[in-house]
């Protein structure tokens, strides 16, 4: 029998295009684009599927992102040959239809659970223009938490979010190195303490950038280590930001328990390396994260393997890899596994981890930001960042 | 013209060897065999050197690394051909002679730093019958901090030396695991915390030994943290030791702190890893241990390369080796580097380090016991260990 195969590509579908991009949901707003009305054009034909998507704001940094969403929303379908986004921009109208739309579940945009206080007290702190704030805990030192945090904040920062790292790791602060951030942050009139940025524009707090020399200890007991803590949360200017990732220090002592109990977290990430030993400790980490009521996002495996450069051949440095079985053990969900890579180690050191490159971290940074969307949604925390950034 | 080689052999003086012996310190009186009047006999013939060497206690576990550091020193005169050690026994009047000798400038058993309270207080703790304290130091986590402890030990108490391990990590104790330790340590008659015992007879305490469930965390502020490191040294009754090696966690906060203030240390070695980032970190460490007056017995460089088990090719995993640099500008002895192995891994998540085997770590070693038995000659801290567990 014989079976044209331009005949499959006919059977794609308006309906099923429209009912793929109702799960699409805006980057910002954490709705579908279908409920927001900023589908307006679907076409198809020959397997060759056309959208048209109206953007909020022109150049909204989250273009692309959306873009790609949309993209791979429809490749699902069966016979799909070719998918082709283009975008147009909202009328004023519109816009302010939508804004209407929105405004009456969102919140001011300084809202909270618990106090504004600041100080060595451990009442929570508010969110103030923070949409999502993520902490990246270990428990085990040496795992690669900075690298982790620095790799999410850099992704998401490409995405088209507005980023923020705050080093909670005061007695070893490894983020300004990592992503190539130096000199002393300064107070702007308003009192508060404007964090550096980055070469692609992700905030930056720690510890370093206000030492005068980086390799002097900070030989600091619990209780500053906690006050200090609570200042570069909430003395920075942090502005609005979409996430703002927390690298914690290891273990389970003060540190990362005043991050615990101070900032208001969103969720947790948790970083294990493939050795028995670390899954013990990480697993002491992540009991602690359960008894302090943080939803945990899930768990990345790091130092899975090497390939070696010479001859291809994988080489388990650490073990076998044990990451999946130790998340299901902690009834957590498994993000990935990312292998050693000299060039990790090599742009950490010069302060340029922001080019590195990892499909597998993509991957996990695509699932954060799919359920943090779903969790703003919840939050409705405010109208949209970019709306205030591009008037 | 012709030279006999047989000429040359004939050139090795019994004086010269008597000189070289003289350089060889008793590994626990820590002063040299020929002021001990413990040779006995030198013959040499044709280059094959004989020495005869008197133990002060029959079937000594310290007598083959006598014999081995014997053998090393003549190997260093030319024109040796091969060294013969053979012991004997010291007669009971002539160890009486040696212990009238070496008393008079011997403390008693409980000698002291400080007072001996122990609590949440900072005063050191005093010594007891342990020789030389020595802390394993980094700063940053992940760098093997746990792996050179156990390795020292293992080494150490090969060597015939009697040696404790304390793990001051209490958010991340790894020790029992990596040695292989497991079930409950008791209270002995006398009150004391017995502690348990690895498979070559290494006495290990900590905190997970204590815990019931080793993967629930200790969630606890820094007072707490320093009471219990307190009393896992001074609870626990570690008997006479020659080496009583301290795990520390990382960071420079309450833990560290703690151990540098109560703890009678008698030097630290310190652990790096071949990046900038980490050298960063462990710059701080140093530093504080500067700061707080400890002396520095070295640094060693772990993970500095892998040699893939396919090709042979060495691969700089974290980055290019610079222990030798940091070292040397920090100011401290560089004691080696060692290379990564998918076997320390794969032997410390089964329990079996101290069968773990490698000439770097056994170099580090006699670099460390030939400054301690110096250090002991200088503290007099009583008779060798060795004349109370044979009688």
């Amino acid at each position: 029998m014989i079976v044209f195969r331009t005949v499959a590509y006919r059977l794609v579908d308006k309906n099923l295009v429209l009912e793929k991009l109702r799960g699409v949901l805006d980057p910002e707003i954490g709705r579908s684009i279908v409920d927001l009305k900023m589908v307006r054009d679907i076409s198809a034909s020959d397997g060759n599927v056309y959208v048209k998507i109206a953007l909020t704001v022109a150049h909204c940094p989250l273009a692309k992102t959306l873009q790609a969403d949309v993209e791979n929303a429809v490749r699902k379908l069966d016979d799909v040959r070719s998918v082709k986004v283009e975008t147009t921009t909202m009328s004023r109208k519109e816009l302010e239809e939508l804004k209407q739309q929105l405004q009456p579940g969102a919140g001011p945009s300084t809202p909270s659970r618990g106090g504004p206080g600041v100080g060595p007290g451990i009442e929570r702190l508010g969110k103030r223009g923070v949409r999502s704030i993520i902490a990246v805990i270990s428990g085990k030192g040496g795992v690669g938490k900075s690298f982790v945090t620095s790799m999410l904040a850099s992704v998401l920062k490409r995405s088209g979010y507005e980023v923020g790292v705050l080093d909670a790791d005061l007695t070893g602060p490894s983020i300004a190195k990592v992503l190539g951030v130096s000199g002393k942050p300064y107070k702007s009139p308003g009192g508060g303490i404007v964090p550096l940025r980055t070469k692609t524009g992700i905030k930056v707090m720690s510890i370093n950038l206000v030492l005068d020399d980086p390799s002097m200890p900070v030989v600091w007991r619990g209780p500053i280590v906690n006050s200090v803590i609570r200042q570069l949360y909430w003395d920075v200017d942090w502005g609005d930001l979409h996430y703002l990732l927390v690298d914690l220090p290891p273990g389970t002592s003060d540190a990362p328990l005043t991050v615990f109990q101070s900032l208001p977290l969103d969720g947790v990430i948790v970083v294990s390396s493939p050795q028995d030993l670390a899954s013990m400790i990480v697993s002491k980490a992540v009991n602690m994260a359960k008894k302090m009521d943080v939803p945990i996002l899930g768990l990345v495996e790091n130092m899975s393997y090497l390939k070696c450069p010479g001859c291809g051949k994988t080489t388990n440095v650490f073990g076998e890899s044990k990451g999946e079985n130790l998340a299901s053990s902690l009834g957590v969900s498994f993000l990935g596994a990312i292998p050693l890579d000299p060039a990790i180690a090599r742009l950490s050191d010069e302060g340029k981890i922001e080019e590195y490159s990892n499909s597998i971290i993509e991957g996990i940074v695509n699932e954060l930001r799919t359920r943090a969307a779903k969790q703003v949604e919840h939050l409705t925390q405010g109208l949209p960042i970019a709306w205030s950034i591009e008037p």
